[in-house]
């Protein structure tokens, strides 16, 4: 018998010996990082609310309960009682019974009121029917992306199964490490913003913490081959973690699996869904410029299907020795600090992903406080000495300045934006514009992937600022549903609809001008002097975005906007070029700052990454005078002992 | 055809361009660092003194010729005339023809006279026989190291071709990273003294400088099994280098062919002697102390087989992007300050080994002149802020005054010394002392394995200060030959013997008291109140050397010195104990400073090694605030990078 097997046989006694006698427990099993508990009764199991909760925080294990399948009543019975339980308002769209574990998957417009209060209603349905409910949002705006995950996921439910069960064996291991130490190696994003890579190494377990592209520099990949990093084979990473889908952390993921590699990827559920989305659209991207991309959708697809969704605040045992913790980053949807803990109290280290400070219309700021930890790997994009951003409400108003501008001169205004993150912020700012007549009513047009990652944050809305998650459950007040946004999908015919019509806004990718749908914006609007392009986000160094930010004027066009077709001919830019900071998802100089100062605790190190090398290096020696800590500014292909 | 064939051709081509067209080439080859030309006309190629230097430099590789075999004339005959053209003086011992490379390998007491003037003896040889001559010396003293190694080649002998011509290959291998960097991996020796092992790496190529033990903690052994190091397979290692034969530095080099390596170990010949002569010992001391050693004398054959022995100064290809040089480091004998130049100037970085920076009566001082150096990792043994050692004439007074204070009581002076390094230093002070009348004459006993480490010090006279070289080829002027020297071969009988006669002198080993038949002499005579224990080298922390000199007087003994049948019997100390420093082979505080003062060029970056934590960081603050470099002081397990 293995080790992880005499370990589950331990487990079931401790639970029987926990639990009162008249439960059976018929099997105890891993899947990922939960202990799954299967049981005779299981609607006595679910009579008492406590007993899971005691049980979980007694094993410090997560535990899921489901009936053995020899209890299962019929799905066809089963459905008609489940719905008498659920209160009507729940919108409940579609009930999915799996017999291979007990579980109904409930898909609701209102998930809160099939869950009840502290989990209520789920228990009542177990109690009824026996089997175990799981809830899933409807989107409040029709996803193609978030339906396409979960067909998929539903589909591959079989070998899922067979990957989680792997995977809670290799987190549940024996420690076999006689030492214990605790390391980082940079494979990316030192001096330079992109290529986000990181190795956590104990010496028991092995992470990689995002795999990403680097904007305008195609070519500069993370440093996977080194031995540290996959060099020793793909296999021997027991991990990934994702802080955030967008693609300096997300677009190299899917190749981790064209090397061989077979395990899990800890993201929050949103961040699942938007990497599938952005990391598509590089391959689009990739093939419309005629480049060959490193991996196909195959790849994407073996992706989601080895995400392990956490939520913030879930303590998740990912190795022997590591537990991850994700917290609120304030920088996208679903984008979190990491938090390991490597050992029995040996030492803590967060990787802070990209973060935003302060709140924001869309997201509460990021979190900063924890039990424990020493290291922190911090992202420092505006972490140079001048790198202070206007205020929110200043940004606000000058945007709607530039917007008023625009409009009085009968012009448009063109904002290259990046379709998860900054547009749905700019879309409350212009839709409460709007509302409250700053600005005149005109058309929003959404064009690229905008319209698709909005309705995947309506999907998700626990994971926005508080307020705004009330008025998203409120269709009629859900800004997102404005009338004035229109998708823009009738492809350039559309376009020239628009170009032909009086003021509007128009958001288009991609948010740095390198390719995509603003391609063909500049082209038709480029020479309109009444026009206005305006940046609301950070330009990296080699794209076209930071050239017209830095007076270019001659900007390459083509009939697809897209690099393959460019013939060389130009374009002399004469629209009014704006930018307005204080969009970024990302901190400016001040928020980075006070992130470290209100940190609770204090770490004793900081690595500065995720800045050009000016940034990091000021910032580094910043926090080093004002606080007095251990800080560096590593360069790419470096390693650190912490421990 | 191969792309190292490829350029062989080409070489060909451009070695028949540049010598007379009367002489022919059959092939070119490469023999590790060496390229092999063969001729049908070697006598011609010897008739011009200069044509291999010409061809070395133009070419910029280290050329041999060789006889094409069927020119040979027959060794019969070839004896007779090379017999004819050496001097009687050079006292040759042995001719070996070598058939298959067209080599014949004299070995003489007085090699010089069988080189000649410019090597025109030599050349006189091929000119007459063809053959190619290779010269060795026949220790003064017979050294049955030097005469296993030069046995077990000989018998080796093909198989060392196949190695050389493989490991030749790989490093004229076609470059294949597109990227440039270096960088250094630490896998001991930092913030310690002992298990010196580091990994050099570029994008291209891997080498392990050093593979060491930790004296005094056995279970410490270097961080060989991360990804970095052996981690992705030894056959990953493109090469070995070892600075020098001190265990702390090559204890576990023939382990790694347990491993699976197989490829070059660069070290100078004395090295390889002594690496051979400590390892095969440290096997012994393992199986005494009843330790099973992690490999054992098949692997130590394996080590040797593989060496490539270069000497100071020869710049030698080990990769296709490096490029190797030894210097002399005073430290031992053979022992090297390793300069790598990486790429074609992209970066250097020297690697200082242990040093000795002032001459001693054995070695000239370190070498800290190279051409072009940006890095140095070097050790910091005693850069504490206190480790100023007496000065040699000071501490030479001392241990006379010492060596009469004992006389004068009837007692003995027990000295633990390394069989490699402080022992031959002593014997010159004790043997001039006695000749000048500073000290009565008295038998000076050298047990262990002092008296073979003696002999291969006499092997190499080119190794050792220039005045000593001088003195060793003038048999009755050889200090290590004087008579007072007496060789323990006799064991326990004539340890007692020893005991119970008058006063004498005793080296022995092990020098930091861990074992060996040093604990004999101190079962002998610990309780001899008149006889005086002197310590005259480092004692690591963890040994017992160090606990004496710390003032334990309760050591354990036993009937064979082992821990093994140490049944926990006990003694107390009633030697005087002495330590009389200055005898070290490292440089102290003060050399270390002046090696980095007077360097030429200054490096840019120091990473400080090989010295207890507060060595290492005292020693970096010092350079640091004297020469304004970068200077660090690494943890094992971390890497830099330079470039
Ligand atoms: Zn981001
Ligand atoms: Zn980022
Ligand atoms: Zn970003
Ligand atoms: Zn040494
Ligand atoms: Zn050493």
């Amino acid at each position: 018998m293995s080790q992880v097997d005499t370990q589950l046989e331990e487990l079931k006694s401790e639970i029987e010996a926990e639990i009162p006698s008249t439960i059976s427990i018929t099997d105890v099993k891993y899947e990922g990082p939960e202990l799954v508990v299967y049981t005779r009764d299981p609607k006595e199991f679910a009579g008492d609310g406590n007993l899971v909760r005691q049980l979980a925080s007694k094993l410090r294990k997560r535990i899921t309960v489901r009936p053995d399948p020899d209890v299962l009543s019929r799905p066809g019975e089963a459905r008609e009682k489940v719905m008498d339980v659920i209160p009507e308002e729940a919108g409940v769209e579609d009930l999915d019974f799996h017999e291979d574990t007990g579980e109904v998957v409930i898909e609701a417009e209102k998930p809160g009121m099939v869950i009840g209060r502290h989990g209520s209603t789920l228990r009542e349905i177990t109690r009824e029917v026996g089997w175990t409910p799981e809830v899933v949002r409807t989107p409040p705006i029709e996803s193609s992306t978030v339906s396409n995950v979960r067909n998929f996921l539903k589909q591959e439910r079989q070998e899922r199964r067979e990957i989680l069960e792997r995977v809670g064996r290799q987190i549940h291991r024996e420690e076999m490490a006689d030492e214990q130490w605790v390391r980082i190696t940079t494979l990316g994003c030192c001096r330079e913003v992109g290529r986000a890579a990181f190795i956590l190494n104990t010496a028991e377990t092995r992470v990689l913490v995002d795999c990403g592209d680097k904007p305008g520099a195609e070519g500069e990949v993370p440093y996977l081959q080194i031995p540290e990093a996959l060099g020793a084979g793909a296999q021997n990473l027991d991990a990934v973690v994702l802080t955030h889908a967008h693609l300096d952390h997300s677009a190299l993921i899917p190749l981790l699996f064209k090397y061989g590699y077979d395990g899990p990827i800890y993201c929050t559920e949103p961040t699942r869904d938007l990497m599938g989305l952005l990391t598509l659209d590089y391959l689009d991207v990739a093939a419309k410029e005629g480049r060959t991309p490193p991996y196909d959708s195959a790849q994407v697809r073996e992706a989601i299907k080895h995400c392990i969704p956490l939520e913030y605040g879930d303590v998740t045992d990912i190795a022997p020795d590591l537990k991850l913790t994700f917290h609120n980053a304030g920088h996208i949807l679903g984008s979190a600090v990491s938090h390991f803990h490597v050992g029995d109290g040996l030492y803590n280290v967060a990787f802070s992903g990209d973060i935003h400070y302060d709140d924001t219309r869309l997201f509460n700021g990021a979190v900063n406080d924890f039990p424990r930890v020493e290291a922190l790997v911090m992202e420092s994009t505006y972490g140079g000495r001048n790198d202070y951003q206007t205020d929110q409400e200043d940004s606000e108003r000058r945007l709607i300045e530039v917007i008023n501008e625009a409009h009085e001169k009968g012009g448009k205004v063109l904002i290259p934006a990046f379709a998860v993150g900054r547009s749905q912020e700019i879309m409350l700012v212009i839709e409460e514009a709007m509302r409250t007549g700053k600005i005149p009513e005109m058309p929003v047009h959404l064009d690229g992937m905008i319209w698709e990652a909005t309705a995947i944050h309506t999907t998700y809305p626990e994971y926005l600022r508080d307020d705004l998650q009330d008025r998203i459950f409120h269709e009629d007040e859900n800004p997102f549903l404005a009338d004035q946004f229109n998708h823009i999908d009738g492809g350039e015919d559309e376009r020239q609809e628009v170009v032909d019509e009086g003021p509007s806004i128009i958001l288009s990718t991609s948010g740095m001008v390198t390719g995509g749908p603003i391609m063909s914006w500049l082209r038709h609007l480029g020479s309109d002097q009444d026009s206005t392009l305006t940046f609301v986000g950070y330009q990296a160094q080699g794209t076209l975005g930071r050239r017209i930010q830095n007076g270019w004027d001659e900007i390459p066009v083509s009939d697809f906007g897209s690099n393959r077709d460019g013939r060389g001919s130009k374009l002399t830019l004469k629209m009014d070029v704006e930018t307005v900071d204080g969009f970024s998802g990302h901190a400016d100089r001040e928020g980075l700052m006070n992130f470290v100062r209100n940190m609770s605790p204090r770490p004793e190190k900081v690595l500065c990454v995720h800045g050009d090398e000016s940034s990091v290096q000021d910032f580094s020696s910043a926090l080093y005078h004002e606080f007095n800590m251990r800080t560096f500014a590593p360069k790419n292909l470096e390693t650190f002992r912490f421990k």
